[in-house]
């Protein structure tokens, strides 16, 4: 069976997204400020497919939370497109060809046919979070299942006990309000399995022992 | 001048105590789950003057974060006692001869003769933080003043812009309630110096730059 991950730029207090997210800002106000270990890393830039970026300890995390992914799962608001019945115009923030270069199921409760994009087709699941599971493993073709987000799609995975692996991105900002991620999530039994870091991140994996 | 210095163990969720908080349970219900990388350490067990405990990266800490502390400061919760003027029969929480060996310093808001135990002298001040801290660091001879905690003394030390150095212990659970540390202390800058991890904690030293 695939396994589960899934990894998490977190403030030091335990925010994953700033206050007042919006479609014209989903990270909310300040929640850029998670992300630099991500923004000045070779490996972001090439997976853009643009030159540049710093050769450090992020770029290996980075690496690795790409490597052997073969399939993913998303909340609606994640891929966008407003609430409700889809507007289907809408084909998701990331272009014509977006950087998954793999099957993607949108978590929605509105159905829709797939969306077929180069390299990356997006499949909506009506059936909640073990339906998206079970049609992201069969597509998964033995690689691993990441869930992309955003903190209301991990937490439900976390609280539904079906997460095996959860790598937090730990940044050494205080955001002082925004979306958490570890609320009613239960009580899950964590083993660090990995630990590095570098002056803008401490990347801890933990195991989620089921 | 002394360096001001805080240690403090936090669970994954951000918690530093438990809920329910009272002097018979001062670190809250589920509070002492952030705490067994120190009660399994030989680090620990030789300063409560005892043999035993295993010797891991976890003891490398603790003999760290005792080494070369000329002072403390606490709160009055911490020191205990009960609420309003003192009742002066009451000695603290670690008997005749606590394990400290050093001067303490007790924010309180009711004066009190210092308390003059086997090699610890506890002295109460009634002039906030920055009185505290004046006096703390006149005696700490040259070394760190430690802020022993609870958590609000550390937040208030933290708002204050008033700490150079806060080493996290983060703890490989959720607790899901309780008492926060980083809650209303402003956007301090932090620097990641130092981390090191054993499966018990990941233990993240940050500076905080003034």
């Amino acid at each position: 069976m695939s396994s589960v991950r899934c990894h998490v730029s977190m403030s030091l207090d335990g925010f994953v997204a700033g206050p007042d997210q919006s479609a014209q800002n989903p990270v909310g106000v300040g929640g850029k400020r998670l992300y630099p270990w991500v923004f000045a890393s070779k490996a972001w830039h090439a997976h853009q497919g643009r030159e540049g970026g710093e050769r450090t300890v992020d770029c290996e995390v980075i690496e690795e939370v790409l490597d052997g992914v073969g399939s993913y799962i998303m909340g609606r608001h994640m891929f966008g497109g407003g609430e409700g019945p889809w507007d289907e115009s809408w084909r998701g923030w990331w272009g014509e060809e977006p950087a998954f270069r793999a099957p993607v199921f949108v978590l929605t409760h509105h159905p829709r046919e797939p969306l077929v994009l180069r390299g990356t087709t997006f499949t909506f699941v009506t059936g909640g979070v073990t339906a998206a599971l079970e049609q992201a493993q069969r597509a998964a073709g033995g690689q691993a299942v990441s869930i992309a987000g955003g903190a209301a799609t991990m937490r439900q995975f976390l609280a539904a006990g079906l997460l095996d692996e959860l790598y937090v991105h730990l940044v050494p900002v205080v955001l002082g309000a925004g979306e958490r991620l570890l609320l009613d999530v239960g009580d899950p039994t964590l083993l660090p399995v990995k630990v590095v870091h570098s002056p803008r991140a401490t990347h801890v994996k933990y195991r989620v022992v089921r």
